[in-house]
């Protein structure tokens, strides 16, 4: 779990990307930066700062930043009381971020590596890259994981609701909502 | 109907405010931008300029420039298909947005008029002020109206599915989609 220090300064951090790509948050937004480790306690490596600023029935938009090098591990949203499972179309907005979704690829040519000991986690190499005003919509229950350049980025998601608690990770490790 | 010169211009306008936003376009998406008079050939008091990311079956998310003073006429997103009509969430990204929606209001203490002409197809006065990074979600088939302050603004859309066709308009002169 991350101490508090540690989620002051992933917060604080995170704000500041934020501001760099041009957004605003309201004091009480930037108080309350969700900073997800993933349970690997490894939070510069694996992990994610979310802003939800949405999440309905119907419609969820976030902003995702993620510090240099950091990833978001290998995950998929599989259907949900009778729905087809989340959509997402992820916008950049500052930095590159590199996305690995299902498909043909090859780890040997990708530009990015995942986490040291967590690479037999990683299982789809389908290679897209992302600058800012570029995107990209991952459609339900399809595999997917990102990394962040060495500047870091910030990313806009628009989706279907979010469920967190329902996410497949690949890594049985990974807890994603931490119990307590 | 808008001449080529007008198009461009109003484009040109409200790329200049998603930069000033912080937001940045593709070529592409900056060649496109939609200009919406609404058939009222009155763009600069009756107008919205839109740039459209996503819309699937599902999700859709845009960015809506308005011109200083700058009006998006009055209208509701009813049950489509079986479904419950648009859900839209309004985020104010630069400027000052005033939204208008169903509810308690009272039209001689608000901070808006609208178009000079059009005033009697202006309805619903429950008066919501959204600067830079405050929001507002308006339920399906709710009517609401907006406008810009003296700087115009930038203001991010999350919803559902985008179906202009459907949209129902207060003006019986309104046309949302042109027939050419």
């Amino acid at each position: 779990m991350l101490s508090r220090d540690q989620l002051a300064s992933a917060r604080g951090r995170a704000h500041e990307y934020l501001a760099r790509a041009g957004i605003v948050l309201t004091p009480a937004e930037a108080a309350a930066i969700e900073v997800a480790d993933f349970g690997l306690g490894d939070l510069e490596r694996t992990g994610l700062q979310l802003v939800t600023y949405v999440n309905t029935a119907r419609v969820c938009a976030k902003e995702l930043v993620l510090f240099p090098g950091q990833t978001c591990p290998e995950h998929r949203h599989p259907p949900v009381d009778g729905g087809p499972g989340k959509e997402e179309t992820f916008r950049c907005r500052l930095g590159t971020v590199y996305l690995y979704v299902e498909g043909e690829g090859d780890p040997a040519g990708a530009l990015c590596r995942p986490p040291a000991g967590r690479e037999h986690t990683y299982t789809v190499w389908r290679e897209i890259i992302l600058q800012p005003g570029e995107q990209h919509t991952i459609p339900p229950d399809t595999l997917h994981w990102f990394q962040a350049g060495a500047a870091g980025a910030v990313v806009s998601e628009f989706s279907t609701r979010s469920r967190d608690e329902s996410d497949v990770f690949t890594d049985p490790r990974i807890v994603r909502v931490p119990a307590c």
